[in-house]
């Protein structure tokens, strides 16, 4: 099979292994990424799989830890440029996302990310205490009971522990205006000892 | 069925909510905890998923995020007593693990815990490497392939960063006697950006 040249290049430039080797590993692997790495460790090519993991993306991790130190969180927020991660006013924004994660415990950055059979255990027990109700307006008490979840579980939805005027959207789209860049939560982690 | 008296204590203290409410949700889970608290929950109790999260471990969470803030780290260490826990070297220690898992990328704490397919997938890969080699010799190179891998991939199993001579398990194990109590490298957050 004949594989595309920008995949070479991308191979060659997460293993550092040479051109050829990659273009042939990728032909043996059908032009999947992952397979070719180990088709190139196959053939005693040294690839290490952390090299696989180097990104270009800008931005800045941040993280809290309690001062007990038994919370702590991390949070990753990308923008688009080095100089705008290493803006005052972007380190503030993500010092603050980092003490709204530990603060108000989020399932997840937006809806989307939400683990579809926690949104199913939710329906469920929502079902259940509303048994009984007339049906006509059981369709608006769940989605009722759905939003406020949402508003609870998504770190974009969830107001702004400092200012609870505030989404954490609306905090971060006036950023977005300030910084003049796109600005993205792209993950967090929040671990608590003992759970 | 019979509910053991201290599972409803368990769950109260978990939920927060009264004995026995808690006495009937576990009758109707059979025993089952986590059932348990869906029940109470279809019952109305406001038993915020989260408090069941709640613990009571001593330790330490150490953070580590790198000069260019693409590279971030927390490590939980656990110990007996919150004196430990709070102690100078303790947090030397729990600073050391961060350092380390930052630099040496390890894929879990233990043996045990690395993901069985990731082992696969190393054996398939050095069976590849050692097609042809004598049949005796080739358990030999297989064995010492494998203790490399988890040399390299088990935080406890690393060489220490900071003393090359020694490892990770030999540090802790350094203040548990200096310390008197036991210490546990509980578990490990390492991100990096694009990744």
């Amino acid at each position: 099979m004949e594989v595309d040249s920008k995949l070479v290049k991308d191979l060659r430039e997460k293993t550092g292994v040479g051109m050829m080797k990659c273009k042939k590993a990728l032909e043996e692997a059908g032009g999947d990424m992952e397979k070719a790495i180990i088709v190139l460790r196959k053939m005693g090519e040294d690839t290490a799989a952390k090299k696989s993991s180097r990104g270009t993306n800008e931005g800045w991790i941040g993280s809290y830890v309690h001062s007990n130190g038994k919370l702590a969180v991390l949070v990753e927020v990308q923008c688009e440029t080095d100089f705008v991660a290493r803006n005052e006013s972007f380190q503030e924004l993500v010092k603050d996302l980092c003490f709204q994660v530990a603060a108000s415990n989020p399932v997840a950055v937006c809806r989307e990310e939400i683990p579809p059979a926690i949104i199913e255990r939710e329906k469920e027990v929502y079902a259940a205490q509303i048994k009984g109700k007339p049906p006509q307006i059981v369709e608006k008490i769940l989605e009722g009971k759905l939003k406020k979840f949402y508003e609870d579980s998504c770190l974009l939805e969830q107001k702004f522990v400092k200012d609870t005027n505030r989404t954490i959207q609306e905090i971060i789209n006036d950023r977005v205006s300030a910084l003049g860049e796109n600005i993205k939560v792209s993950r967090f982690v929040r671990i608590q000892m003992g759970s």
